[in-house]
């Protein structure tokens, strides 16, 4: 499952590529009951702000056989390897809720600075692949992006104030509503004028690549559709955290740096999940 | 400037009509330009939450020569003369503000329950008329709507508790973001099941028809892009609030109720707002 040249080009002049009808309905459904089988107390989980509500879980492809086996499933890990120009390895694994009516805003921001600046990831080789598991519109809070944004590199920007927790939580403001490191208006603005904005939506099965500096935010979801995906971080393996402070949780960064074998075709729907 | 058949139908059916083109980019820069010299600290002024940036302005027809003319326009007033079946009058004039990246969430709600519910507006016999002063795009907090849901009449809510302001400033509960009646998640659940939801987008200078009725929403403005709209209700002549408890300030609810006479079609480019 490779990407065509041309899918590359796009690729490498917007900072995402967009794919429908990607993972089949079926595959879809299974993931979606194996979402539904997972703890629903995991370390990894962070609640929206009314303290309720499920926001992202992180690290679950530790205690899922369903989602290690996604992570290694040859129509990611193919077109990540094409696209890093190596092999790569699992950086991050969560999966975003977006829940109907509750679900909250994301602020601007660039992935890659947390990374960078929480992590000491050296460089942005690194590539997101979300996973549709529901429809997408222009409804349920598609992820806004500003296309060719990755090419302004990492934008310095200052942590914003501690909102609270304590130190023990702390990585729990790199996933809030109140994130850690935002865009500056002024940079959105400017990259907006130059460039605007793009919101890919699609059926369940789509997913979107994309860039680790690629500037990008979404809205509160008010509408009554969930809007799950799962997104898989991916790194080269030239690309190793150099940790300059105490780590962030294992669940939040892989810490198995061997590079990943693609698996074969049906891997998904070998378990049953039902 | 009267509605076809068919655009009266797609009225009747969707409870919304949207109408690209219909002011000039010259009318529309009038507009702007008068809002612009506009008192900051008019008695109508909303603020958002963060106590700073304006939300929205009520009533400013009061004092802008321009704007008086505007709500006798004839290419608005023909046409709510034809959706009321009766000449109009104007019930309420307002100018929602949508700043970029400030302008903040309005829930799920039917205008007219609180014309009801604090004016005692006997029945549904309002037409609102929406002006773009900013092109409406997917990003900048374009109007949700759902589609025929007028039809389901109005929806009793229950008022939330109060936000903390005293009764003298109680009227501005009905316009921040803690919305005095606001429609359930399953009203608007089912609903949409039935109908989807929309979001008409367009250049500045388009309008958007829509009934007292319908049920509608829109995000935060998280976009670098403004989204200032007038917002214009008439009201049937036959339909006159009689208010059951003390009245809400004048520049909310007009206590004019004389027929609007349609004024000739350059009004809006004979007073020098430069």
């Amino acid at each position: 499952m490779l990407l065509s040249e041309n899918q590359r080009k796009d690729y490498e002049k917007n900072g995402f590529l967009f794919l429908g009808d990607y993972f089949s309905h079926q595959e879809i459904s299974h993931l979606q009951r194996e979402l539904e089988r997972l703890p629903k107390d995991a370390p990894g989980t962070i609640l929206e702000n009314d303290n309720k509500t499920v926001r992202a879980l992180h690290g679950c492809h530790e205690y899922s056989q369903v989602l290690k086996s996604l992570v290694q499933h040859h129509r990611l890990v193919q077109p990540a390897q094409q696209i890093l120009n190596e092999r790569v390895y699992l950086y991050q694994f969560k999966v975003n809720m977006k829940a109907a009516f509750r679900g909250d805003v994301w602020p601007w921001h660039q992935d890659y600075t947390f990374w960078y600046k929480e992590d000491g990831l050296p460089r942005p080789e690194v590539l997101n692949v979300s996973i549709f598991l529901d429809e997408v519109n222009h409804f349920n809070s598609p992820l806004y992006l500003i296309p060719g944004s990755h090419k302004y590199g990492l934008i310095d920007v200052e942590a914003r104030e501690s909102n609270g927790h304590g130190e023990a939580a702390d990585w729990q403001a790199n996933f809030s509503a109140n994130l850690k490191y935002c865009l500056s208006q002024n940079n959105v603005e400017q990259m907006a004028k130059k460039r605007g904005i793009v919101a890919p939506v699609g059926a369940k099965g789509s997913v979107l690549f994309f860039h680790g500096n690629i500037a990008h935010a979404s809205v509160p979801n008010i509408s009554p559709y969930n809007r799950r995906q799962i997104i898989i971080t991916y790194s080269s393996v030239q690309n190793i955290p150099i940790p300059k402070k105490q780590r962030r949780p294992e669940f939040l960064v892989c810490r198995d740096y061997t590079p990943l074998q693609p698996e074969k075709d049906d891997s998904l729907l070998q378990f049953n999940t039902v």
